[in-house]
């Protein structure tokens, strides 16, 4: 899991701490990773008492002899009410982070200096976002415009409309979630199977374009799927791609406020990115795709360097 | 179950078999229910060998010392390919019901004559139906009109069109499966519980005018029901009559082109069709509530009327 790090080199602790997992970095002086390591210890596993102990378990090894506190900024689910401390949601329109508006938590390990990064709220709609906020923070410290419209597909994808640096408003979407439920355990799961790690192909492209051109009947879609492996024989591939589609074309024209006449970022990368990519390209919006996977790390260290602004 | 019949009295046997349960009801020569019994051994429960057996259970009383065969009249989920015998569906648009089309069942029992109601399918755009086209037969044995827009609310509502006395075409709406998947198992079961059994109140209408303004954005909606419990304590009820307004309305919509200018004959009772009822006057539809539970009966005692006619 760990490696062995010079303590003398940490600067920073980053921790992305998730309903699933939890993902730590060691961050030297210079900014560069030192070392990394990961638990499946998300916050959906465990309970107020076992966040403490288990981030040392994964981060022990590199703040041995280490006096002074180092600084430990984490965001996700660590934040909410269910988890470590409760960071109160920040409200839109607002930057996606704000050094001076993190939550300290209380550690009994006093070389522990540790900040949850909170989530954001809207309003009107209501609406929650946790972890991607910082992956938002970490995005505009590229080269990002400073308006522009996002989309992070997952199992509640998030659309975003930065405006000015800031997030001006977002919506959250079910997508993967109901993808997961209706495939896995409404009655169209005898009519759907396989992966859908494959490339779109014309399957999922006539269901995401029926989706963007009626995006109204989603529901009176899905029982299609189950009659036409009744009727047809379809394939249990071809059920999953229709499902897929289905979704993810409602999910675009829905969002249809966030991308009219600009181009989409499409946070992640892998077979999903390329679905939400050839779907918005059915509905002729360009996609660019931005890797994930560094986002997260970006946002954080933006931060921590605004915390050495602040306390120099 | 069953009670004590005049084996003489019978004519015929009228059966319900469907998914989740079997009702079977003894009917006399002047068609009057002479008795009637039920069991929970549903199509979803039993396998092939099981029909029979199960039936007889059921009947046995009713046919102690009857010699000649008696008719049984089968609709629903027993015609299905999982089920006793496939009755394969008939293609609209065309009659409900068809005298001439039934399908035979061989019996152990020489006693029984079992003929199963086959279900309708669509081909563009797919659909089927099994049950309900015995029901739709029931009602044109009453006094509806040939030419009308009947709603069947349920786990996978049904949307008919009938001209002519003839189904033109329909549509299935997964909505009752969808509430009870997404209230039950998605991350809004936390912000969802109590029953739906209450009168459609405020939160209910609202959020059917919602869906019915704006059907497109359904799955953008639903994460607003667990925003609104984290950010305004809404309550579990609210929860759920926001769900059951936004399923609702959005399948109302989506049906548009069934009820367009002309009221729903809506089947069925209780709180479910009140929902529906409340949901069509929104949007400026008139709901004429049709009580369902004797419509199957209704519709069998049309085949069984018919098979004399063909041989009298």
């Amino acid at each position: 899991m760990t490696a062995s790090t010079t303590p003398l080199a940490l600067d920073w602790v980053a921790a992305d701490w998730g309903t699933s997992s939890l993902r730590v970095w060691a961050i030297g002086a210079d900014g560069s990773v030192l070392d990394k390591a990961s638990s499946d210890k998300g916050m959906g596993k465990i309970g107020k008492a076992d966040y403490e102990p288990t981030l040392l378990e994964l981060i022990g090894q590199w703040i041995e002899g280490v006096t002074g506190p180092i600084p430990v900024i984490v965001c996700g689910m660590a934040g909410a009410r269910q988890g470590w401390t409760e960071a109160a949601y920040r409200t839109v329109p607002c930057a996606p982070v704000s050094v001076d508006e993190l939550t300290r938590v209380d550690t009994a390990d006093t070389r522990l200096s540790v900040s949850i990064v909170p989530g954001l709220c809207q309003m009107k709609p209501e609406d929650v976002m946790r972890g991607e906020e910082t992956q938002l923070a970490g995005l505009l410290a590229g080269n990002i415009a400073e308006n522009a419209a996002i989309c992070l597909p997952g199992t509640h994808s998030k659309w975003v409309s930065l405006e000015g640096g800031s997030v001006a408003r977002f919506s959250s979407v079910m997508t993967g979630e109901l993808f997961a439920l209706i495939g896995g355990q409404s009655i169209l799961r005898h009519s759907i199977g396989g992966t859908t790690d494959r490339e779109p192909g014309s399957t999922f492209l006539n269901a995401a374009n029926q989706a963007l051109a009626d995006p109204a009947s989603l529901t009176a879609s899905l029982f299609s799927i189950r009659a036409r492996s009744l009727l047809a024989e379809a394939s249990p591939e071809d059920g999953s791609d229709t499902l897929s589609g289905l979704l993810i074309g409602t999910e675009i024209a829905a969002c249809r406020p966030f991308w009219e006449g600009r181009p989409v970022h499409l946070i992640g990368a892998g077979p999903l990115v390329a679905r939400y990519a050839a779907a918005l390209q059915q509905a002729g919006v360009e996609a660019i795709v931005e890797d994930g996977s560094g986002l997260t790390l970006a946002g954080l260290a933006q931060v921590r360097a605004g915390m050495k602004e602040f306390t120099p």
